[in-house]
């Protein structure tokens, strides 16, 4: 097994969408620099992608998550809405939630190499 | 929100590796068949697809999960090694133990449009 632990990779889906690791980073991002261009530049990702990106997330559910304010040019600001808010808090909750819940498999999971080794599987 | 409810979809990472719900089920496939040729038919995919992904599963750990008999056709049986079904009972565990733990935060979600709809959001 590769030396790095084994980790846990999920995402929720809702319908057709998905929320995953990625999209949450750009909404905390959203929210701790008030820019859309910002959160694309330090996710290494083109604002294209970005706001693309966003868009998909405000069509998770019913409200939307970012509001971009227009006018002007790309660093017009951006901002959670409370439903953007509670979206990222019950992705940071899975995010909590999960991994210790499956930290004691993963620890089992990592040591079938190490029986391995010693001859025991 | 979608009329389904919003569900968790995870994989495990094991270095570049990967153990998701499609590997997951062709495991369970060829230990309940014997047959790697027959979990590729009821998963509707190609015996090539199948052996792909049972290479990369035997990949995932020091150990292989699956052996396949050689000589002659296709239909040369398959089935798990004691590593492919620990790895399976892992991927089980998880699936049970994470569907768990994300029950109550997957419900407050599938809340939030309800809650939306009254005006409360």
């Amino acid at each position: 097994m590769s030396t790095e632990p084994p980790r846990l990779w999920f995402q929720v889906r809702i319908g057709e969408g998905r929320l995953g690791p990625g999209r949450a980073q750009l909404l905390a991002l959203v929210r701790d620099t008030g820019s859309l261009s910002e959160a694309a530049r330090r996710m290494g990702m083109s604002y294209r992608r970005a706001w693309t990106l966003m868009e998909a997330i405000n069509a998770l559910t019913d409200a939307p998550a970012v509001e971009t304010e227009r006018g002007g040019t790309r660093g017009g600001g951006s901002r959670l809405t409370p439903r953007g808010e509670a979206l990222l808090a019950v992705y940071e909750d899975l995010r909590a939630t999960l991994d210790a819940a499956a930290a004691p498999t993963l620890a089992h999971l990592a040591a079938l190499d190490d029986r391995s080794r010693r001859g025991e599987d």
